[in-house]
């Protein structure tokens, strides 16, 4: 279907890149950190314009937090595909590990550095690349197609229900491109068909109304070790999460479940040795890490924060202490449910005083590998790649897939322009030149492969 | 003994209280921040100046850490009494949480405020203006003076040892006033005759060499979790430290320990409601709780660190974990011993992987009651303040007071110009203006005194 049809596009494309590349150095070269409100106006109005530069309909929907920025192009098919997009990245921090600034967008050795080039934004520009291409190489698309480009993702699409309840038939769709994806270590681009849920929360222990003395700990209450305490109850040492009834609702594997852990890439020892590590987790290795890293849900502190933390020594007795703590969740848990367990657990522990603080929550969601949509964008990436890809039945990671799409029906594939390396969250988060190219040659293959199917 | 003797030397005080002032309010507003080696260098200058002008010899001993000021006033007799302070202060963070600048020295309702003040340039100055008074009326003092001010108190006196060792003849006298010193609730001094130990160690674990996405949480080990499950094998909620022999060395509470117990003022309410608590630790009330505060052993998280503590949400796996650990020691605990106990514990309980970075460590050091000092600072303190002070066997702080005293058989006692809304180490470190000249009185009267008992 469509094989030598799209040639035009691709010559289009490999002749226009330094533009398609100009246009991701410039959105990122913006800051939008929406952990801490930084730069979102000016990240809304660059989305738009390039929106409307590329010949679509664009329009902002105000929600309690951050804009949706919502793209429509008209196509010559009824049929609907959907891009689901983030426009928000995560704080930079720490800065002085990061070899080129995390807002210089620079090129070094075929990579472009930046905060969000591989989380999201170069996926957001491959997407909107494909588009123009197809539109300046055909005067039109050969299918409707739509952009919901969401400000809060990095901070669990706190508001974006709000959004999809009131603007479902702004999402329909027939199928809908999740917002990541990655090459592995071989090379073979990795297709996922879910993503887990998650709960991000914060715990708060408070003790004196002041920092005092340590000399007076013998008498007085150190949130510190309250919250120490209380932590070392939720999870033991065996990485065995203890709130009671947290596994209660985890769906046992099926045989297709395993057979994607089986044929799943993941290569161990590139990994250890990017992170500098011995072993893996329980010393896991092969399909019990995979299965482990797929389908276990998880406990994790993201931040602890107490007391004196600069140079040298400071005898304090800390008045508050502070985790921040991620759960990720697998189908069929559901984050209320979770929360609840935590709290009542805390309680019966003695810990009542400690606050939790709900910083977002995702349900988990799956997409049925028999969806037209998994065909249509493994057989595109393979043309461009020339190699299969993996399928990863559920992505460790996070998205409001549930709220946008599984809730109404909407299949939702997830492909992209990042790769095994690309430090997502982390210092030196980057993509490579080429990757970002074959991206915008594949999502164009898939605009043209799926109007054909759906 | 030295009765109305030193009326002049009281209105000489009155007289020029407002230089004395000034002078604090000099030094206060100079940091001098020992573990951020900050104005070191312009605090010894300062000091050296005032021992100077007040007509003593001054001079530095180098350590390989900051400098120790030492000052030497001849007097009539051959009897040297000693006094021990220092010119370094805590960090003053968390700076906003203070209502007044912390090195501003500003003089708001009677109280003067800034970090040190309290703990311990008070004291330091009080103790030259008390020369000063001394020298300005009568020409010369009735005994010798030596100043010992070192610059390293607040970060565990790490190379006093050094200083000690090899100048035990400038540090040679009858008697030694200790550096710090509080008034009650009720308007009584304590006066205390030891100070506790310590050990300050920041414990510190690693994980992959960069911070990761929480979503590879469920196969990549977290640092911050280690040291949770690390330190909730130091501490029970019961607050009894299980590190194995910890209490080995502790010494049992003489009949004289349990009456100076009985007869200490503690004011429970007046505490709790300065720190906005509802009950004291283990909820323990009257000789009990004096009993823990004095004579128990501590094991206190001073600082915790680990991974995002910025606003909002950030889903990262931490790269490393820091926590700050101070623990109080009794007659007979030893620093060495208890921290050797400590790695034994870490490695027996799986974590060895662990490092323990010592920040500085102090023997435990108590005087006897009987000695002539103790009398003598008694006697001179009613007769200023016009109350009897309470007597603490042993401050719940800590001190050099083994490295300086207790080894060359020394007596010591603390005595000073703070009071029990002082905040030492804490936001809005303050004193009473009234509470240091009386201070100052209180002092050249001790000299009288002690001059004519030796």
């Amino acid at each position: 279907m469509g094989d030598d049809k799209v040639d035009d596009i691709y010559k289009y494309i490999d002749s226009y890149q330094d533009q398609y590349i100009g246009w991701l150095q410039e959105l990122c070269k913006q800051p939008s950190v929406a952990a801490q409100h930084r730069g979102i106006k000016n990240t809304t109005t660059l989305v738009e314009n390039y929106i409307r530069q590329v010949g679509g309909q664009s329009k902002q929907f105000d929600t309690s937090g951050n804009p949706v920025v919502f793209g429509q192009f008209d196509g010559i098919k009824d049929k609907i595909i959907s891009f689901y997009n983030h426009y928000d990245v995560q704080p930079e921090d720490p800065v002085d590990k990061w070899t080129y600034p995390p807002f210089g967008a620079e090129i070094h050795d075929d990579r472009i550095y930046a905060r969000g080039v591989a989380d999201n934004k170069g996926n957001l520009i491959a997407r909107l690349a494909a588009v123009d291409a197809f539109i300046k190489c055909r005067g039109q698309l050969p299918m409707n197609v739509k952009f919901i480009v969401e400000g809060e993702e990095e901070i669990g699409s706190i508001h974006l229900e709000e959004f999809s309840e009131e603007n479902t038939e702004a999402i329909r769709s027939d199928g809908c491109l999740w917002e990541f994806g990655y090459k592995n270590a071989d090379g073979r681009s990795q297709v996922s068909l879910g993503v887990k849920g998650e709960i991000y929360i914060e715990l708060i222990c408070r003790g004196a109304k002041m920092d005092v003395h340590s000399a007076e700990a013998a008498v007085i209450m150190n949130p510190a070790w309250r919250l120490v305490w209380a932590l070392s109850t939720l999870k033991d040492s065996e990485e065995h999460v203890t709130i009671e009834h947290f596994y209660d609702q985890v769906k046992p594997l099926t045989n297709w479940d395993s057979e994607m852990i089986e044929q799943l890439i993941y290569n161990e020892q590139e990994k250890l040795e990017q992170l500098g590590l011995n072993q893996f987790l329980l010393n896991l290795t092969g399909n019990q890490l995979k299965k482990r890293l797929v389908f276990q849900p998880t406990c994790t502190i993201c931040g602890f924060e107490s007391g004196y933390t600069g140079k040298g020594s400071k005898t304090v007795l800390p008045s508050i202490a502070k985790v921040k703590l991620d759960f990720r969740l697998v189908p069929d848990q559901d984050p209320d449910e979770i929360m609840n367990l935590l709290r009542e657990h805390l309680d019966k522990h003695g810990f009542s005083d400690i606050d939790m603080i709900n910083l977002g929550s995702e349900k988990p969601a799956r997409t049925d590998f028999a969806n037209p949509l998994v065909e249509s964008v493994i057989t595109s990436d393979e043309k461009i790649s020339g190699l299969q890809p993996t399928l990863m039945p559920m992505s460790a990671g996070t998205g409001p897939m549930y709220t946008l799409c599984q809730q109404f029906g909407i299949p939702a594939v997830s492909i992209g322009v990042g790769n095994f390396k690309s430090n997502n969250h982390a210092p030196d988060e980057n993509i490579l030149v080429k990757d970002f190219v074959n991206g915008i040659k594949i999502v164009a293959t898939i605009i043209d492969d799926f109007s054909n199917r759906v």
